[in-house]
């Protein structure tokens, strides 16, 4: 199963390969970019299908934690050191934070090489792999620093996620549940009874995210207008993942939280029904993902929201369903409302 | 006076203006990225044509050995500290050291903001205005880590010429040349005589430079073909920077020495006649830019080509004069030949 990825902005376009890694061969040296636990797992299956000159591997550690400027910088040596040039090409071989440094990396090493992302977890096959969003975080936030930089090739393969913790799993599925509630009403409806044990029905989630996405990105690369409906349930979630220093929730646990926010506040403004919002939570719910969060200072949340890099000129932009399977874009929220909604979380 | 750059591949195209730094109005925050010395002499003139909601100075040390990822992280932590957001701008304000880490600061910030750069060095106005070459050295080599990415606008002001030092306004001349022996022998020839303290003069210059390499890079932005001759002198010149901690020679002096080595070379080639390569170097003698450089170890300097970004699978290309105002791009140069020629300069 293939999926093209045309992107009008820069002519530049790559295919998105559904469980179709048989071989890849590449002239050049190669880099793949790892972490001790996917490599663990599964890196004979992707060395046994790569034909290249030389090849290296580059392992990090795993965890949000580490998506830094620091272990950018540990790669970049390793690359110099074994002397990757422009004719070099990096795999991604790990869930979103390898994917996201790689890509950032691949984008600043000797001004742009090219890379292939191969996402290893549910999360960063449906979400990450399309786009061309690269980055790190820091103290101030969540991939505060990037770039956007497409990849020349991704690989979804399922078979990598039957290793995948339940959590991580579930994790994957809030991203999806995102693009369903925003663009797909059909598919949200879908995902109340689906069984995602099922190899076939697991494809065709990641195929409808995939798809989805594509169509957001294509027309919008580089998140002027559109695109910036994807980050539904995120303003939320960033702050949340930076309170608790990236170690209570994984990103897409923290997504679900945001997105349950998100509804209480499209409630409050009449963009959704109770109903729409019960089904959302009952959804991730069926997957075991959080729907709440208790917070400690509400100001200092909301604060925190004017350091998202989607916060312009100090207004808050909220990206709400409006009704199942559509979006609006609101900076015209008061403070107070806000506030009142995130008192409601415990 | 303004010269438009249009660079096809990605839709993007911005001015140049020479002499035009009258009034520049932006919207949000400003960071100005300047150094001690050109702050101390020129930062009025531009914060009384400044006109914008508020603004910061960033000042980091001046000097190509601070062009690395340490400065910029400085930077970075200052624009969070100083909440710029995806609607401010940075004013790229001093020499190459500033543009290139303000552009590659600029690019990775949020993943991308507005730049502007106004160069106060000749050496910026006619070579690093154009092109959206951003980077930083590292401890392997010159310009290692970096991006593409372009401003949306270039002030080149011949007023900020008049405190340049002597040596770095020479450096500056010794891109020019570079220019004309690659694409306009007329160029060269006026070079001969050209006086450069007549203020018009010195406008056509900068004028005639800007021109040529935007020709050159509307062509070829990401240096896939043409865009690499404009690397001629810089295989050599990057090891020599390398090879002196980039203290002993300013930027444009190791480029003046690396064309006298590449003139050698084309010369044994045949590529070049014995009057050619002695016009370039009377030119260069002319500005007071050195000629000659004295390598200690001859293989080491070979070697350190190899590490070079545009030396691609082991293969150094050289890129020589084939006749004045045109050129050849060779990777098929024998290695007793370059060390032949190496040998030679003392």
């Amino acid at each position: 199963m293939q999926i093209d990825i045309n992107l009008k902005q820069n002519e530049q376009s790559y295919k998105i390969f559904i469980n179709e890694l048989d071989t890849i061969t590449l002239k050049g040296k190669v880099a793949i970019i790892t972490n001790p636990k996917v490599s663990g797992l599964h890196l004979n299956t992707l060395l046994s299908a790569l034909n290249c000159d030389e090849r290296f591997i580059i392992s990090v550690a795993d965890g949000e934690e580490y998506k830094n400027l620091a272990t950018c910088q540990s790669i970049l040596e390793q690359l110099f050191t074994s002397k990757l040039d422009r004719t070099s090409t990096l795999i991604a071989f790990g869930g979103g934070v390898i994917s996201d440094m790689t890509g950032f990396v691949a984008s600043i090493y000797e001004r742009g090489i090219k890379f292939i992302n191969i996402p290893t977890t549910l999360l960063s096959q449906v979400d990450a792999s399309v786009g061309g969003k690269t980055g790190v975080n820091n103290k101030f936030g969540k991939n505060l620093i990037g770039s956007f930089y497409q990849p020349s090739a991704v690989y979804c393969e399922t078979k990598f996620l039957k290793t995948l913790p339940e959590r991580e799993f579930s994790a994957g599925v809030a991203e999806a549940v995102k693009m369903a509630v925003m663009f797909d009403k059909d598919m949200l409806f879908w995902l109340e009874s689906a069984d995602l044990s099922d190899e076939n029905e697991l494809k065709r989630l990641i195929k409808r995210a995939v798809e989805l996405k594509a169509q957001v990105v294509s027309k919008d690369e580089k998140e002027r207008g559109i695109r910036a409906v994807l980050n539904y349930g995120h303003t939320f979630a960033h702050v949340i993942e930076n309170f608790t220093n990236y170690k209570q929730f994984l990103h897409g646990e923290a997504v679900s939280i945001g997105m349950c926010m998100a509804n209480k506040l499209a409630l409050n403004l009449g963009l959704l029904s109770q109903n729409e919002c019960d089904l959302v939570t009952k959804i991730l719910k069926r997957f075991s993902l959080p729907v709440s969060y208790k917070i400690d200072d509400i100001d200092a949340f909301y604060d925190a929201f004017l350091l998202d890099k989607k916060s312009e000129n100090s207004k808050i932009k909220f990206i709400l369903p409006n009704q199942i399977g559509s979006h609006a874009i609101r900076d015209d929220v008061k403070k107070e409302m806000v506030l009142e909604i995130l008192s409601e979380f415990k």
